[in-house]
């Protein structure tokens, strides 16, 4: 074969391949057809779990949804996102509830307090009529260090009004979490550049 | 012990164990000042690298810095965060670059000249001083079809000016990138709601 020939031929079989791939999507596509809330829980030890829920932020303001963010852990370091939510005031409240990391505070007794009331406001929010998708950020952490039942929290986000998005962030997200939602996906750390001796920067980490 | 004993004790082990923590994480957060641009991977075959970059976008905007947000791939679906961009002219460039997936196209010609025109758009930004942030959408699927030569890919980002931000996005990234990066997180796939017949919805998918 010359080498046109040859291209020709790659060609022809990249495209009767990408023709399969699009009817089999086609099928796929046809076949969903259910609409509904979902809970969605970002998890494991990589990055990417707030931000994912971020960028889903994001997209619902795009379509003109009203968003809440609960942020259960207050990263002192996490305010670039604040700008950014400040711009559409009328579809996005944003409440950081913690008063600093866990290991900062030291008083186990004001962190349940805390966790609570952050609870409560996600509560408020998920039974809103006006809310389409609430995230509660770094909920799994207060969960693990059980400040909250885990059954409590599980039964009202899965009896949440239909079409409600709730997102859950956090790593070491409870098995009982992880049953009742629709969507999961494990951040899975590969590399870490903090682990080289790279400080947190912003646009990155915060 | 008294119900109120084993609670103050409970509490008193716990502040313990917190303040221990605290003091590995300044140790380690003191020994972390290197301040350099990252190349970062979202890969896996999970939700949330695309989401997890537009998260880090967010961040970057709230700290007056600038960022170029190129899309390989084309979602026609994938909308919602233009309208934020769109909030932030003078911060965000954003330009889709891809004319609709690579298995609606089928065209392997047009595609290789599409990834040539968007992979060009992309050194552009990252040579450009103005810019802290660059984000390669979905570059990790051109790469994986061979529509660019990965050691040009990955040479260009590596010789990248100091202090900039590259973004790599999309399944199956190559090893020779990820070898090459700072932070690599593989979005592991746990739960998909499509698994279960449920459509692409607003705010979510895009």
């Amino acid at each position: 074969m010359t080498d046109a020939t040859a291209d020709a031929d790659l060609n022809a079989k990249h495209n009767a391949k990408m023709a399969k791939i699009q009817t089999a999507r086609a099928k796929m596509m046809a076949e969903r057809q259910i609409e509904k809330g979902l809970l969605i829980v970002n998890t494991g030890t990589g990055k990417g779990k707030t931000t994912a829920a971020l960028g889903m932020v994001c997209r619902a303001i795009g379509h003109g949804q009203k968003v809440a963010v609960i942020q259960f852990v207050k990263g002192a370091l996490k305010t670039g996102e604040k700008v950014v939510f400040d711009a559409f005031p009328d579809q996005v409240e944003f409440k950081p509830m913690g008063e600093g990391f866990t290991w900062d505070t030291q008083d186990r007794a004001r962190d349940i307090a805390v966790a609570r009331e952050a609870w409560d406001a996600v509560k408020a929010r998920i039974a809103d009529p006006e809310i389409d998708m609430v995230v509660a950020d770094e909920l799994n952490i207060v969960l693990r260090y059980e400040y909250l039942p885990v059954d409590e929290v599980v039964a009202a986000i899965v009896g949440r009004p239909e079409g409600k998005h709730v997102i859950v962030t956090g790593r070491n997200a409870p098995q009982a979490l992880i049953d009742a939602a629709d969507l999961v996906t494990d951040m899975t750390l590969v590399k870490h550049p903090f682990r080289s001796g790279v400080k947190a920067q912003a646009g990155i980490e915060f």
